[in-house]
């Protein structure tokens, strides 16, 4: 239950807005549910914060478009509302999604407007999934592009999640643990997630540990008996008088101390783990490692790592699960064709592109240069993004392991311009082609 | 399963820090697991855009600590993880919490350094659900401070919860939507939150099937054929065309008309339901009602009441859904005693008061003046927040009802001193009674 409440492929259909259940029954009563529909999923503005967004939930969205299914209880729910008829009951009771689906790979750096996928199907099995695939996409597209900082920050050290206490919710911490594992973030100190994704977990120890004993030397004596290749705990009193308890821990142990590291939680972490360093050479300790914790996101890591803090590795937490500069991005799924012709919607400042469209990356000496942005049925020179990945709700080949998805994004990540994987606000070039320009134009003309 | 999935009683105890585990382990390895402790959570510090924070998450905490189990597939994990011993193993599988825990009633306006809850038991027992309790009332907590914002910027204009797209995850919605319950917000979009706290669900149409339509005219005739009393979204081409055609549906329809509400979603709101407002009255159309939406916080909507602005109702999605400019509070859960001795950690920045500990509310004239945070065992004049909810792992009384709930929180909010509930930022005083200042310093001359 723990698995099938959390990840992959389980996200109840009920988890959705209510209006796309009286927009679908109203389109089953008038005969349009199954008029031809393309929606389009995209981020309209990128945050200053945000140089690119990492791409990521794909793979475990179209998990849930394949199992999506109104169970009985769903069903009682729903008639309860006393706002659906017996004929939409029966409907929503048959439902299973037969959409085709294209989409980039996960793990591939995106820009704004530029769509990460297209539903494109009978009007009214598109605009029901909306909710869903928003969520999902959201949620792990937005962790992962804030992950990837934090990882690029730390400049090739590890990074690992300590995000579940503040994540918001469980959903969010096994989902997040997943997108996190796509940025390149090494492990998850989380249960659930490592279970779910099958992702190295780690932990040390808390506070409450070390005061749990008379002394900080017993707590460390105990806890090395227990776990000898550990992580020890320093700053419970005194941060530099708790190295000082490992390395006489060391001296008691002799050849049998074989604690890996200490951790740093709080204080002036470029100062302390210098001092920590240079106390643990001089006893001859060089291969116990310094881990930082304490509040860390990509600016303060930056900071340690511009400094020269002999830190090895880094805990991050609520900054990194929160997302905690940008909570939100401003993904969208805007219905973009119908029955064969562009749709697009008026409002001010809210332009879409319509049809089905297709990105193509162009690169230079191995980096990103720019993209354009056409009408799915162009030839265009670059590498085209969107690919097909479900068709009429079937799943196109093999799904790909994590692992692989987070090589890819690796991948995709060093292509990109060096300024772009920086900290400091870069815009990468996205261009719409000639024929989307004017069918766009078209579009807006004949008012739709 | 999905209501199983989503809310109370149902957090998996895999669902934890893994240095929760490897703790516990030593803690029974030594026969230290059953030294009684107690540990306290509480927000660290209150940032400057919240004056106080509404305590949320409590009784479903306590569902999940009376129903907290580790199923066979969870000890198989963990066996799999090779750190544990049969032994405790065996231990995991027979885990009941059988602590005790006083709490503050839902609903209750808090502040920083306050308990909201103290958990007193066997050490291994009240360290093992810290992630769990951290983050439940973290989640909930936040998203009811922030809602508390928004109802009280309405100044009794209904707000419904229209976050399930980018609410952090599922279980963040359905949760989330019980804590914006116990803030005062009306009712939710979400049918799986609906559906798990019983609560109104609300829903009108989307731009997407304004454009399924030739026109305008014809979408509107259509939903309000299938749903008379429905809302009718005018922005998708322009807001005030849109009203037009609102009109031209009612001369159509005569008194079969029965449209509730027009909602706008993008522009000026103000001017737009200004106008819009003007256009229903003179045809007559005074029971049609203005919803607004459309990136709303507390905020904007202050600013459209201030403006007189002639909305009904609004609908606040993301912002109030992430609690985005406050995504995460610094909630901590600390030892503070252990076999009856007083603790504390001594790390730089990070005090916390040792003990079991209660608040008293100081009241005068039906407002609160004062807090005072003094030990358990004091006695002082006041109102004493914490009380008893848990006995040996047991809930005492009654589950409150979420609508009892959220009628203790709109009594409590009453009786806050009236610039803490609006927006500018103010401070309320939390004193720290004489005697739990001078164990705090016994504790601390002693090291501990």
């Amino acid at each position: 239950m723990t698995a099938a409440s959390s990840g992959a492929g389980s996200r109840p259909a009920l988890f959705t807005d209510l209006y796309e259940l009286t927009m679908a029954q109203a389109y089953v009563a008038d005969a349009m549910a199954d008029v031809p529909a393309t929606f389009s999923l995209f981020v309209r503005t990128l945050p200053a914060q945000r140089n690119f967004l990492l791409a990521a939930g794909i793979d475990t969205a179209l998990a849930a478009l394949e199992s999506f299914r109104f169970e009985a209880a769903d069903i009682d729910y729903v008639r309860s509302l006393g706002r659906f008829t017996p004929a939409f009951l029966d409907w929503l009771r048959a439902f299973r999604f037969q959409c085709s689906v294209v989409a980039v790979a996960e793990g591939t750096p995106m820009f704004a407007g530029e769509p990460i996928l297209e539903v494109t199907g009978p009007l009214a099995q598109a605009q029901l999934v909306e909710t869903l695939l928003i969520n999902e996409l959201h949620l792990q597209t937005m962790l992962a592009s804030k992950a990837v900082r934090v990882v690029g920050a730390a400049q090739g050290r590890r990074v690992v999640d300590f995000g579940a206490r503040r994540i918001h919710g469980i959903d969010a911490a096994v989902n997040g643990a997943r997108a996190f594992a796509i940025a390149g973030v090494s492990a998850t100190s989380n249960l659930l997630a490592g279970r779910e994704w099958g992702l190295p977990v780690v932990g040390t120890m808390a506070h409450a540990y070390v005061q749990s004993f008379a002394s900080e030397a017993e707590a460390f004596r105990a806890f090395a008996r227990h776990y000898p290749d550990t992580t020890l705990l320093v700053d419970t009193y005194d941060t530099l008088e708790g190295v000082h308890r490992v390395i006489d821990l060391a001296r008691e142990l002799g050849p049998a101390f074989q604690v890996q590291a200490v951790r740093l939680d709080s204080g002036d972490l470029a100062a302390l783990s210098r001092t920590a360093r240079d106390m643990l050479d001089a006893a001859g300790l060089n291969q116990v490692r310094i881990f930082a914790s304490g509040g860390l996101d990509e600016h303060s890591i930056a900071a340690l790592v511009a400094a020269h803090a002999p830190i090895d590795a880094f805990g991050v937490g609520t900054r990194m699960g929160t997302s905690e500069d940008v909570p939100a991005l401003d993904v969208v799924y805007k219905l973009t064709a119908l029955a064969g012709r562009g749709r697009v919607k008026l409002s001010p400042g809210k332009n879409v592109l319509p049809g089905q469209k297709q990105i193509w990356r162009i690169e230079e000496g191995g980096l990103a240069r720019r993209d354009v942005m056409g009408r799915a049925e162009e030839q265009n020179t670059g590498r085209a993004l969107l690919q097909p990945v479900m068709q009429s709700g079937a799943r196109i080949g093999a799904r790909p392991s994590l692992a692989d998805v987070a090589a890819h994004a690796q991948r995709e990540i060093a292509r990109l311009p060096q300024l772009l994987r920086g900290l400091s606000p870069a815009r990468y070039p996205v261009e719409v082609s000639a024929a989307l320009t004017a069918y766009a134009a078209e579009v807006r003309a004949a008012g739709r």
